[in-house]
């Protein structure tokens, strides 16, 4: 969808002629009051569900959650996924042309918050003639949108599920998100943002952003279950069979190298990586991650949340895990809290699940029954699809 | 001290010709029994207390814990230091000559073990004519090694004080350390580890390496205490008085940047890191971390511990912090449980400190009294100095 018209941001700049990509599952009922915006994270996409038709491995980010028959049910719920703005899967982003110079926005696209994605949300829905949503939900920073939502638009939400989320970001969560940025910026191939025109990527700055990553992705307990020690399997010449067998390296078998692969962690690590780097937009992992680290809506409230949140005026589902060191379930805790200050309806379940942050992408049961039961209640108030 | 011999290394490689910067403080007794071997971790080195006459700021890196009147004592103690193989600060390392090569080790230099560096401080103390610690000391990598010592030289060693330690990294320790090689290695100033002869330094890997360092050093809780979401302190021209004042950025002073120093956290992680890419040497980094990655006493055991520690036969006094992450409590635990499988003399604190790792090298009065007053202890056995 395109959009001509200028889009104020929080930054005191502006956009105007730019698009954002976005997907629809299921039907908008006539009354228009089963609409549910699903807001995603980092290196998520609009691309919520489903699969695209021919493409092997398309399946949407969160398809184990939302499709017909599923927690949040598209025979029931007409689900949104918008590409954010300054993201790389299509809507416009740093790597597209500003028409206000005719050149590569490149480091200079403007830097985004959640409150203007938010802002951005709100105008595709306002085109589509959605004028409430049943719900809004999201993981991570997506929950982070899903709890803006309620604050920005209070009359346009009558749900909020924020999963994996936090009021704002830890002094420890900054400062990861400051190192990735550091290695992205300091790679030489980044050329100050606009090695689009240099034909470079900044990819070592990428893989390291994305090895750091995906550590504070994962729990420490899973981490050991998954890789432990372990040391990386060799390739074998089975001299028998004439093919290659995979054997695991044994107890005698260290390289001692400093810079070859020893343990299967550094082998994921490197092979996530190297994927990341080929796909996702050294500026945009700049702009989320300052979007990231800017969320903070107790912020021009002296920092006090149960007054941010006054605002507010739905009911809400939050969910926490109790592995998860990135977005700790005392972090959603201080959400509840200041919900519950205000006397909102909040329902709150923490789920003892051992994945850490990424256990809200995954199919722990609790958790998926959690929000099954959750959006079956707002089907029925909102009497779903004819 | 030089070596001329050959050192035969774990991986099967040797070195020969090779020096080991070491201090001492305080006076070997004529039995030769109060001597105290402090072992070192990453980036600290042989200067363990004490001041250089004439350099300010030149404190040992545990000056708060070794000296006379400190816990220990060197009035009662010959403390040693000594700079492990393959760092940087005066003992032979990757920015010297390879005799064998005539041409700067850069990469080539071996990889080193905590058992290769246990060894070599052995073959010191010969020379030296210590047959015998009253006391082998060290926190974190440096606890690794003088817990090696205890299943290395059993019958050299009375006393381990083993603090913030672990019997092996897990799979995120390594993750974290795999990182922070690959933003060195991948630095195009690296050059395969040969960058002295390009004139060159791997400085953003450097940068890299440490800013992921510190954070795994320092608590959740300390760092949310000490920065929080606390913005860079904007600088002031104070008119008035001529000078200039530091003033903390108000809330409403986002400076909505993705590159530029935006929260106090960020500030902090790059002073650091400049400092740090000015000293430490790339190759060093590399070697030091992966002898933390191999550093596993009971990987020749099947992993059981209990077995592994049962050479051990001296006392020993294990310290660990509740706040640490990198070296979490249950770790030490590990090693206490071990040992007292093998029913071994063992003292165990755990300190309820905030400060993560980083409460190894500060002074909290619990952790300081719980090592004074074990080494008071050792001091009445030894009979201390005559």
């Amino acid at each position: 969808m395109h959009f001509a018209a200028i889009l104020p941001l929080q930054s005191g700049a502006s956009i105007r002629d730019y698009s954002l990509h976005y997907e629809t599952y299921g039907t908008l009922n006539a009354a228009k009051s089963n609409a549910v915006l699903i807001c995603h994270a980092l290196n998520a996409s609009h691309h919520v569900a489903g699969v695209y038709a021919g493409q092997t491995r398309s399946e949407g980010w969160w398809d184990n959650m939302i499709g017909p028959g599923k927690p949040v049910d598209t025979n029931q719920f007409f689900v949104i996924g918008i590409n954010n703005l300054g993201s790389c899967f299509g809507s416009t982003g740093p790597m597209h042309v500003n028409p206000d110079s005719g050149r590569v926005y490149g480091a200079n696209f403007p830097v985004v918050t959640v409150e203007d994605w938010v802002n951005a949300q709100a105008r595709l829905l306002d085109v589509l003639g959605i004028q409430t949503l049943a719900a809004v939900m999201g993981g991570s920073l997506g929950g982070m949108q899903a709890l803006s939502w309620t604050l920005q638009y209070p009359e346009r939400v009558a749900h909020a599920v924020v999963v994996a989320s936090a009021p704002n970001l830890t002094a420890e969560n900054i400062a990861f998100n400051e190192v990735a940025r550091r290695a992205i910026v300091t790679d030489p191939d980044f050329h100050g943002g606009h090695f689009y025109e240099h034909g470079t990527v900044p990819k070592r700055g990428l893989r390291i952003a994305r090895m750091i990553g995906h550590i504070t992705y994962l729990s420490d307990d899973v981490m050991n279950e998954k890789f432990g020690r372990q040391l990386r399997a060799a390739v074998r010449r089975d001299d028998a069979g004439g093919g290659t067998a995979h054997e695991a390296a044994n107890a005698g078998a260290y390289r001692y190298s400093t810079q070859d692969i020893e343990f299967q962690i550094e082998s994921y690590l490197r092979h996530q990586a190297d994927k990341f780097a080929e796909y996702f937009d050294a500026n945009t992992y700049l702009l989320i991650t300052r979007a990231l680290d800017y969320f903070d809506p107790a912020r021009t409230y002296g920092g006090d949340l149960s007054h941010a949140l006054a605002r507010a005026s739905c009911k809400f589902l939050l969910v926490s895990f109790t592995t998860d060191w990135r977005f700790a379930p005392k972090r959603s805790r201080e959400i509840v809290k200041a919900l519950l200050d205000n006397r909102r309806d909040v329902s709150y379940a923490e789920i003892d699940a051992p994945h850490g942050h990424d256990a809200f992408l995954l199919d722990d049961p609790r958790y998926v029954n959690v929000v099954r039961s959750y959006f079956d209640g707002i089907a029925k108030a909102v009497g779903g699809n004819p």
